[in-house]
Formats: structure tokens, C-alpha cells, sequence
């Protein structure tokens, strides 16, 4: 297997933490997003969407998203389960992620990809350019906000994001909040519960990858 | 089980096609978007990002994200597998699945959210209003062409969305190029694949749902 990656991006993190925690070292191909190499012909072929992470399975056959991607090395390397132990520890653990993806993921990309100069005209990975929309600013900051907060909520009754057990969605959650420091957003400033759990995930060796 | 559910909704739409595919009938409770319903203190004890579908379990837990929700029913119910048969398959169905939710469902939500009254003021079903964006409708409808033209190009070589077998990406492709008639696309016109591919899956019992 090997990983098209880019080290600056959160969700090629996600899959880079998710393989720390299981054991596993894989290739990875570096695709500098900064210099829009996401846009090659090469790399258009392996995936039209333009996105990093994709996995390049030992077949050959490229998969994008990182959900994807997990669900897939979970079923190569089972240990340690990282979705779950049974079908409900898998649906929280999939409700969860999707909280982080829908309401802070999106709202902290939101926030980046319409300020950063580095986006200008192009604030989509695809090819086809379309221009930044300075209100999209601030609505990304209200809805970081309400995030973080729903976020503080949960860990104040929760040891990790999905019950008892660390997984997938607590990766999702570390690598959106270590994310928003781009945009100058320090997630853990009034939310304690937030902040220790912060403490504790980064204490975690993959936290490096 | 039961599943809290609006009948106008795509996101509920996707649950309930599954649960047609796999024969189980479960009570519907309406939550009514139209009229804010999500937004009372009893629902938003249920759910608190205010979203249907949510699916109760028989324990009295409460499930969103449909995604999760489908996933649980899938371990409930395992046959027909809607996941893919094996490890390759349920990666390349949540890889289909998250192409069409990223690049697909949220351009045309984008659109429709910006563009029509009901939304004024409140562009996500969330507590916290949000004002309409009007660029967001030019940008929504690029988008949801670009997304669409994918698609072509995916059915013309493929004959579900995944490859062999009907899975739940389809039934999320299903739904979003239902939801796109709101906003006054129709998808199949230029696009025979795409229209071949929504005949059939049209004609199963399960698209009534």
C-alpha cells in the first residue's frame, strides 16, 4: 500500500495518525497542494477529485476519502479496533466523525479557503476554479464557534469523542482543532473539558504523524 | 427502532430507501423542517445538532447522520449487503458515498439553502440563524454540474455507482439527483449514462420510500 499525501492538510493526517495507532508504515508520495500539484494530469488520473489522502491498495486500485481509507486498513489490520468493538460502538463512532466532518471540518475549511491569499480563485481542490466569498469568513468563525462548544458539551460527559473507547472520530476532532489554529481559532481557550482532552490525544505517539 | 423523519428531506429519503432495501419497516416520527420543528427542546434534547434523520434504537439510544444509521442497520439486518461484499467493497461504496455527500449533496443544498425563501435568515437547520448568501447560488449550481458531469463519466464505465452491486452510495446518488429538481436541475438532460442509470434504480420498489 502506499499514500498520496500532504503533510500541511488535515485529512491526509487523519489517515497518517490512523496508521501510526495501528502499526502500520506505508510509502507516502507527497502532492504539494501548495504549488496545486493536486491539478497534474498524473494525479487527475489516480483521482478526479483532486483530493489528498487517496490509498494506493497493493492491487493497484486508488481509494480517496478518508473514511474510505480507514474503513480499510481497519479491515486489513484489525488491532486496535479503532471504530468501535461492536455495531453500536461503529454508529457512534460514524455519528461522531460526521458531527466533526458536517459542523467543523467544513466550517473551519470554510473559514481558510475564503482569507488565505494561498486560495484565492480557487478556493476548491478541483480543477475547475471558483472565488473566495469574503461572508463565508465570517460565517465559517460562528460556526467554528458553535462547534467547539457542542464539542466542550460532549467531553464533559465523555472520556473520548465516541463513549469509552478512543477512535476514529477523536482523530477527526484533534486533527479540526490543531486545523483551526490556521485560521487563529484556539479551541481550548474557555473549554476545559476540550482542552484536557486535547492534552491527553496529543500525549498519544501517533499525535506526531 | 424507530427513525425521526421528514418525507421532504433527501438525508431521511437515504434511510428510508435502505430500509425498503433490506424489508424492515420501522415507526416514522415526523419532525416537520418547514414548520422548525428540529428546533423545539424536545427534539433538540433527541438530537442537538437539530438534523433528521435519527434513528432510535430498541435501547432508547439516539443515532444521527445517516451514514451511522445505515451502517447500524446494516449489522442489524445484514442481507441484502448494501456495503459492498467485502473489505474492497464497503471502501469503494464509502468512497462513492462520500464523493457524492461532499461534491454532490452539499452543492446542491448550497443552492437551494440560498436560494429559497424558507431558508432566509437560517441557511443550516441548526438553533444559531444564519443569513442567505447569494453567491453561494451561483457557486452551488457550477458545482452541482461539475458534480453531475462525474457522474456521467463514473456510469458510462460502471454499472452502479461502486462497480457490480447496488449499494448505498447509489441510494445517495439517487437522492441528491432527486433533490436537484428543487432547484430546478435535472440532472439526466446530456447525460444518458446518468439517466440509464436513474431509470433503473428508479424502478426499484425502494425509490418510493
Amino acid at each position: 500500500m502506499k499514500l498520496y499525501d500532504f503533510n500541511r492538510a488535515p485529512n491526509p493526517r487523519r489517515v497518517r495518525i490512523f496508521l501510526a495507532e495501528k502499526g502500520l508504515e506505508v510509502e507516502l508520495v507527497p502532492v504539494n497542494l501548495f504549488r496545486m500539484e493536486q491539478l497534474t494530469p498524473e494525479f487527475r488520473q489516480i483521482n478526479p477529485s483532486c483530493t489528498v489522502p487517496v490509498l494506493e491498495t497493493d492491487d493497484g486500485e486508488h481509494i480517496s476519502e478518508s473514511l474510505a481509507i480507514c474503513r480499510y486498513i481497519e479491515a486489513v489490520q484489525p488491532e486496535p479496533r479503532l471504530f468501535g468493538a461492536d455495531a453500536l460502538g461503529e454508529a457512534r463512532t460514524l455519528m461522531w466523525n460526521g458531527i466533526v466532518e458536517h459542523e467543523g471540518m467544513t466550517a473551519v475549511a470554510e473559514m481558510l479557503r475564503n482569507l488565505s491569499p494561498g486560495f484565492r480563485d480557487h478556493v476548491f481542490p478541483g480543477p475547475v476554479p471558483y472565488p473566495q466569498i469574503p461572508a463565508l469568513v465570517e460565517r465559517g468563525a460562528g460556526r467554528t464557534a458553535q462547534f467547539l462548544d457542542r464539542m466542550e458539551a460532549r467531553l464533559a460527559d465523555s472520556s473520548w469523542l465516541a463513549g469509552d473507547d478512543f477512535t476514529f472520530a477523536d482523530i477527526a476532532l484533534l486533527v479540526t482543532v490543531d486545523f483551526a489554529k490556521w485560521v487563529e481559532i484556539d479551541g481550548r481557550e474557555g473549554r476545559p473539558a476540550l482542552a484536557a482532552w486535547h492534552e491527553k490525544i496529543s500525549a498519544r505517539p501517533s499525535a506526531g504523524a
